[in-house]
């Protein structure tokens, strides 16, 4: 492993199973059925094992949106053209994008970082963290070099290191890039051993003849450059992303600092999937916003042994379904500082059976 | 039909087609890929179609809480005693059960309604609308008679159109009351023809034994009264509750003042199962919140004609899977009023394939 990921994912401990303990208990005195929240009390148990208290509260929660081009979009892979990302661009920083408006919903703020993109976008808000003008085309040869995919990733560790610095308590994966589905298929692919039939998708939105084209792409990427699934860092730089890296950082990071990490679809999967190879550990801060529509999302999820807690068929990424989700954690965290107990309230308990 | 409830269902008109269409226009010019918000857009044009607006705010939202009591409770159907109906009822008067916290997680007004608890509860913020204390041990014969499950349906009536000329824009079913499960299985019999082993489930918890036990009580229940399933009001008589009955009662009264009505899980389903046989073209104006961990529950909604928003594996009733869907009632509102369009950000749309 390289020194300088080691030094991140080094401190990466396991969760607080004191915490988590109580938060079973304290979930079974409260004023309802044991377990009749459903997935949501494994949430708060989870949630109390990484924050190290069984009543967590997230007041700062931040998104990363890591945006980055893609050179596999020559190949027209995509429904949208590659020019859509710093469009997009534009209007995440102008506040119009769905990731905005959601954000606003949650309370979280939206960070939008500039990874890779082709062209430079002069905002006060943007942070520029370029390693790369969009990567190369992946089926001609390596996205990007070993080099240029590790600086991606430290990238992404310093904007973690740096929310959480300035207050952030829960942090959100997100992402533009017009062509990183078929990179995250490629990655899912590699890391999992598994065939482009099975993990490609329709990404934004492609007919049946373009996803066969797609699928033999990403066939291509893999014939092309051998990605060996026992050195992730191989993987990301040959068949990944430039913002795909970055969130990988980024979910390192989280885990480091003992910060929950949401993510959010396909794409932050496939960068939580980098990230368990480099560090297994780490899919214990991980929290599974949703399944989306994209094919292979849900087997994704299974790899990454986590249960997404939304089921919408929103396939629309840039952190969408991780903002969405901050309500159920909100609403568990409540749950657990403010519901009555059986004793408090003076209500029997279940008969013994 | 009887007349007070034709008087109730006579104007429940159709879903505004035009706001409808015009929904569905608004949702393919924002800046996302056509259909990526999955569910939450089949969500807004219903909503729209139901307010006859492309953009409705539900500012004032109310979960009204119906409690009875239910006779077949001597049957030993239950986890819990049956005393549990009033000491929640203290509870959620006191708001320390989980619906009030989820409310308060939503902005939403919790009301509580005693429609028949077997005792009497004095507290300025009850409202007292009791028909009868408790119901009668449908295995052994009606639950209650015609007039009184009349009654409970028009105090539900009431109770909605109370609510809306309270300001309420949108309303969400919650319930309380030992052995209701019970009773939603019978109606879910009762009006679908269902064997009880497919209807029934575990409510509260209870172990395999006693879930055996529950089905043949029901399937006792069935075989005693004969429900006629032409005849909704006969259903909920003889094998329902009073605040099923009034429950029933509330979505009518919601539909016929276009209110959207957010059903929670399994006993509200089966209320809402009634409202439909009374008058069918109410299901447009219902939002089911979440598909709950209850045996049944999934099926009752393909009757309804329903697609689930949450999947969580909630089974606590209360309202508690309704007012936590709000959330994503208030995301996509958001998204309709704020996000940015193709034109207005200048970004490019799909390639045209």
């Amino acid at each position: 492993m390289i020194k300088e990921i080691e030094a991140v994912t080094g401190p990466i401990a396991q969760p607080d199973e004191k915490a988590a303990l109580q938060a079973v208990q304290r979930l079974n005195s409260l004023t309802k059925p044991p377990g009749s929240l459903g997935q949501l009390e494994a949430l708060a148990v989870r949630l109390a094992g990484i924050s190290g208290t069984e009543q967590p509260v997230y007041a700062k929660r931040t998104v990363v949106v890591m945006a980055g081009d893609h050179g596999v979009c020559c190949e027209g892979v995509s429904a949208f053209p590659q020019e859509v990302t710093m469009q997009m661009a534009d209007n995440f920083l102008s506040g119009g994008a769905a990731v905005n408006v959601l954000a606003r919903q949650a309370g979280a703020e939206v960070k939008f970082v500039d990874i890779g993109m082709i062209g430079d976008i002069d905002h006060p808000e943007l942070i520029n963290r370029k390693v790369k003008r969009g990567t190369d085309n992946m089926a001609a040869g390596p996205a990007m070099s070993r080099e240029e995919a590790l600086s991606a990733v430290l990238a992404g560790v310093r904007v973690a290191q740096e929310a959480v610095a300035g207050g952030t308590e829960i942090l959100v994966t997100g992402e533009m890039g017009i062509g990183n589905t078929t990179a995250s298929a490629a990655i899912l692919c590699a890391l999992e051993g598994l065939s482009p039939e099975m993990a490609v998708g329709r990404g934004t939105g492609i007919d049946n003849e373009r996803l066969l084209h797609k699928i033999a792409v990403v066939q291509r990427a893999l014939d092309v450059n051998w990605p060996d699934p026992a050195d992730p860092l191989d993987v990301l730089s040959k068949v990944g992303g430039l913002e795909i890296a970055a969130l990988t950082g980024l979910i390192l990071g989280a885990a480091a600092s003992r910060t929950p990490v949401v993510l959010d679809g396909f794409i932050s999967g496939a960068a939580a999937l980098v990230a368990k190879a480099v560090a297994p550990e780490s899919t214990a801060f991980m929290i599974a916003s949703h399944v989306s529509g994209e094919q292979g999302h849900r087997l994704l999820l299974k790899r990454l042994g986590l249960e997404p807690l939304l089921d919408l068929g929103l396939r629309l990424g840039e952190g969408t379904g991780g903002v969405l989700c901050l309500h159920l954690i909100d609403s568990i965290s409540r749950v657990m500082s403010e519901m009555a107990t059986f004793e408090s309230a003076g209500v029997s308990g279940a008969d013994k059976l």
